[in-house]
This record gives C-alpha cells, sequence and structure tokens, in this order.
C-alpha cells in the first residue's frame, strides 16, 4: 500500500530542474507558482515548464508549507450549500483561488450550527492559511476564534455587528428601501415583512430597513407588521405567511427578506384560495436563479452573489499575503428587478 | 509574520497526552480519530479527550500525513458548482467525509474543462488521499491519470463507458423509460428528445435509452426525432427546440434528458406562442429544486443526488482506507414525478 502511494510523488527536485533548464532555483520556483509567475519573463517560464514535464517534476505544497508556513489551502465554511445562493458565492471564492494556485476546502455546515467549531478546527489542522465565512451570526464565538488564532479570516453575505474582521455583503437597507418604495408606488399602504433570523446580519439589517424604509414613506409602522423567521426556508415563509395574515387580514403586499421565503408565501397564499398578485404582492431577496420561471415570476432585489465571492476571495489572499487586513466592509449594491408578482392593489 | 503563524501550531505532543491519561500513545491516536474512535472504550476516550483540551493538544493531519501517507483530504471535482444539481451531490460526499474526519476540496472546473488536470495535478499535491469526479466524459483521460497513479477514485453522476473505476450514477435507461411510458399511456405518438451532450454517459445513455423506450411501444424512430445540446443550460435546451419543432412541426411532446433543457423549451415555446401542456407536453430529467413552483410545474424523473454523493464517499472511503475497489457501478433508481407540464394531446 505505502508504495503504491509513493508512485505519486516525485523524486525529482527543484534544483535538478533548474540544472536542466540552466536557471537558479528560485526561478523555478516562481515560474511554477501561478501567484509568482508574472515575475518570470515567458520565455524563461516556457523553458522551466518544459524541463519540469520531461522531468516529471511537481511542486509539492505539503513540503512548501513546511518550508514557509503557507499551505496555499484556504477554507470556506457554508451553512447549507443546496441554498442557492450558496452556489454562485463559491463558484466565485473558487474562481478566484484558483487562478491565484490556492485550493479551496468547502465545509458544509448543513443543519448542525454545534459542528462549527470542529469544522474550522479540522480546517487549521489542514494548516488553512485562511478562511472565509458564510456563516457567522451578528455576535459570533468564531470570530473570536479566529482572532485569537490569529488566523486571516473574511466575512462573506453574512457580518458581524462589531466589525472587527472584514466583510463582503450587500446593502441590505438599500435593498429594503428599492423594494418598500416600488410597493408604495404601486398604492400599497400596509405592507407585511417577512423577517430573516434575527441572528443573522441579513435578517436583522434588512428588518431595520424595512422599517425605515416605511417611515421614510410616512407610513405607521403598525400598519407594517413583521413575523419572524427560524431560517431561510418556503417552509418557515410559508407559515409566518399565515401568521402575517391571520394578524393583518387587510394587508395588500409583503416584503420579504429571502426569495426562499417569499417562495413559502406562494404556498401560503395557495392554501388560502389567494392569488399573486390580485390579492397581495409578494416581493423577495436575493434573486437566485429560476425566478423569471416561477409563476408568478418573483419581483426580488437583485445581489450579486458571484461578485460577492470574488471580493471576498481577493480579501483573503490580501490579508494572507500582504498580512494587512484593515477589518473594513465591502458593500455591493443591490438592484430592484420587477416581475410579475406585484401590482396595484384591489380599488 | 511566522512568528504569529506558530501560535496556531501546538507543541504538545501525543506521547505527552497518552502520559497524563495514562494510556498508550497508539490510543491517544486511535481515540482522537473520529475514524477509528470506536476502537476505543468510551471512558477512555473521555479521559483522553479531557487530557488533550487541557494540554490544548491537536492531532496535526499534515504530521499524520508524513507519517502514515494519508492526509484525510479527499478532493471533488465538480463540473459547475452553479448548477442546481450540484449543491446536492456536493452536500452528501460532505456529509459523509465530515462524519469520518476527512476534509473536502472543491474544484469547479466551471466553464474551462482544459482546467481539469491542472486542478487535479493542484489536489495531488496536496495529498488528497483519493478524487471524486462528477465531471468525466465516457472515455477521460483523467480516469488514466488516476489509473497509473493509483489514485483512489470515484465517479459520480456521469460514468465512463469503459468501468474502470467504480461509479455512483442514476438508472439512466430507466428514466427515459418511464418519461416515455408515461407520454404513451397520455396518447402521444410523435415524441421528441431534447438530448444531453454524447460525451458525457448521461447525454448517450438517456439518448440510448429514449430510442429503446420508443420502440418498445411500437413507434418508429422516424416519428421520435433527437436534437443534440452542447451544454445542460437552458439556452441550448431553447435553441434545440426551435430546431426540434422547425423539423417536426406535428409532435406533441418532447422528452428532455435535463431539467435545465426542459426549462429552456418552456422558453421556445413562448417565443412561438405555443402553450405547455395545451400545445406539448414536456417532461425533464432530474428533480432539481423549485421544480415544482415553475409555470407550468415541470413533470420530470426523480433521482437522489444527496444520495448519490453519500454513496460515492462510501466508495471512495473504501478504496482509500481497505485498498479494495473492485470497479463496479452502483445504480441509483429513479421515479416518475408527474406534475402540469404534461397532458394528453389535442384530439
Amino acid at each position: 500500500m505505502e508504495s503504491d502511494k509513493d508512485q505519486r510523488r516525485s523524486n525529482v527536485t527543484l534544483k535538478q530542474v533548474a540544472e536542466r533548464a540552466g536557471v537558479h532555483a528560485s526561478t523555478v520556483s516562481r515560474a511554477l507558482n501561478a501567484a509568482t509567475r508574472s515575475m518570470v519573463a515567458e520565455d524563461v517560464v516556457a523553458r522551466v515548464e518544459k524541463a519540469a514535464a520531461q522531468m516529471g517534476y511537481r511542486r509539492d505544497p505539503v513540503a512548501a508549507s513546511l518550508r514557509t508556513g503557507r499551505s496555499k489551502l484556504v477554507g470556506v465554511l457554508v451553512p447549507d450549500i443546496v441554498n442557492p445562493v450558496f452556489g454562485p458565492i463559491l463558484s466565485g471564492v473558487s474562481e478566484l483561488f484558483a487562478s491565484q494556485g490556492y485550493s479551496v476546502i468547502v465545509a458544509d455546515v448543513g443543519n448542525d450550527e454545534n459542528r462549527q467549531l470542529e469544522l474550522v478546527q479540522g480546517l487549521i489542522a489542514h494548516r488553512v492559511d485562511g478562511l472565509i465565512l458564510a456563516t457567522v451570526s451578528r455576535d459570533d464565538p468564531l470570530v473570536d476564534y479566529c482572532l485569537s488564532r490569529k488566523l486571516p479570516a473574511v466575512l462573506v453575505n453574512r457580518a458581524e455587528m462589531r466589525a472587527r474582521l472584514p466583510a463582503v455583503i450587500s446593502d441590505d437597507a438599500l435593498g429594503m428601501q428599492l423594494a418598500v418604495d416600488h410597493l408604495v408606488e404601486l398604492g400599497h399602504r400596509t405592507i407585511g415583512h417577512l423577517a430573516g433570523p434575527s441572528r443573522h446580519s441579513t435578517g436583522y439589517l434588512r428588518r431595520r430597513g424595512f422599517q425605515l424604509a416605511i417611515l421614510s414613506h410616512g407610513i405607521e409602522l403598525q400598519d407594517a407588521p413583521c413575523q419572524d423567521t427560524l431560517a431561510y426556508t418556503r417552509e418557515e415563509g410559508a407559515a409566518a405567511t399565515h401568521r402575517l395574515l391571520d394578524a393583518s387580514p387587510n394587508l395588500t403586499a409583503i416584503a420579504s427578506a429571502n426569495d426562499l421565503l417569499a417562495l413559502g408565501a406562494y404556498d401560503a397564499l395557495r392554501e388560502r384560495g389567494l392569488s399573486c398578485p390580485a390579492d397581495i404582492s409578494i416581493i423577495g431577496h436575493n434573486d437566485m436563479p429560476m425566478l423569471d420561471l416561477v409563476s408568478p415570476a418573483l419581483t426580488t432585489v437583485r445581489i450579486s452573489h458571484k461578485q460577492m465571492g470574488r471580493q471576498a476571495g481577493q480579501l483573503l489572499q490580501a490579508a494572507i499575503e500582504n498580512n494587512d487586513s484593515p477589518p473594513h466592509n465591502v458593500v455591493l449594491p443591490s438592484q430592484l428587478v420587477v416581475r410579475a408578482s406585484t401590482a396595484s392593489p384591489r380599488a
């Protein structure tokens, strides 16, 4: 078994490749590393690559890790890999890091948030150079953990309230303002909100953004009831919509903190024999894939999750390689996408 | 910088933990490894964990990797992390490996299939113990590469034709038989097929399954036209549907090799002013999330992608740890999910 494994490892050294290519060993090192290749002349890179290929030489990041203290591995913690918004975030992160010669370990927390610390310890044991956290709550012990270990980390999609680590997020308040502006313009005056979990910044800030937007139009908060949910799922959205309509039967529109919650509202309306948008207008948040095909096509607030992932990757790379990461947030703008689920209320 | 990094590493040795807990070093090793913990008595595990926690000891998989030749890292290659079927596959893979103390590196090939070999070399350089490939074509040089390096590997979703590596796939022929049976039962006699890329087993086998199912009902193949696509996307599905309807205007139903292709067919019908299912019935393949919400809700063939990921993980773990992986395929059954996109043809 061991001898089988050994066949996977090359015994050719950097120095041997350097001799063959007629360059210094450090030049070989730079030429074969995606992150430093641009420092070497193109024809030299070609010569080194040819020599390396002929001799069957491969860079050994484990040995390099012991030498430099860098593993060229980064970890990404996602709360639920099946949720359609995390695919584009991971895609952006992967694309950025692949172009920089890093590999990405993805840890899916799934339904068990208690496993987060255990998963992070596993990642640290693999000597990840840094972490991207798409999981954090507004006051998250994982952030303390990364800070105490001086492990570079960047938050994505969800921010911590104290901004102790850099974060790439969308403009939650702007998004809710766009949603409420649109509904008020259509003539709605009694508008409900399906709020996300308040332990996450997205749930908390969108709820607050909703209420500020309502007040900005001179509407009383008593005409803008909110219902909390425990998770961003269709089931939670449907249950909260039933509570919302039971408590406020004169509601004509619902602004959701999330698309899946909005799709749950569709389910609840159907169960009650109500129609969207004729009886109730509904608006989502995120613009996850395929919303143009649901019936009615969902009006929503668009966020570029792929760009979010890419930017989080850039911040993390800077934190790892330059050791400079002043805690600051990158806030991406959001934009309204009007489809068929919003209309003027019945006269 | 280096001294910062060093703070992340523990200097306590396995032997010191063993002394404190009053057990042999090999017992500490087994007790702290999720994969072997069950071999140690519960009270001993508790004693070892307590001693390790008090002393700040953590297992060091990089050192362990140099000692044992195992990294406890596995790599997963996906063709497109944004495609909704890969989230559930990755979720199944992650769940299985997290429970066994492995970490999962995800490499997203994205749109650039030429990068596959480079990504795999990167994974091997990180000493992955094995690979799960969700990317393979029917005759894939990556399979040769894994075999020549004796690197344990398992295929998922797509199989190679020569079955040189174990694969976990769905029953493509059964799926198409279920789809065609349903359409014939509704009264359709001229049925088109949107075929997936023929370089992938899913495209090739579903096309063949479609034709065998057509023949099993005594329908001539000339009444069952096929159109190839270059990728599993809505755009390709729409373009192929236009070609299908241009060539066979008397078509009353379309069986697709994939849900995204079927949703592309929706787009094409809309562009032509045709209605589904009144003019043309459409049936998909995969049952990716949210198809109950599109309009009309899509009839499709359901595959459990999460179970697929879990089983591929189990096969890979067996190949890594027992070094026994007779090449064989695990074929998961598929089932028909009837929704609103299929109906009897106009009389």
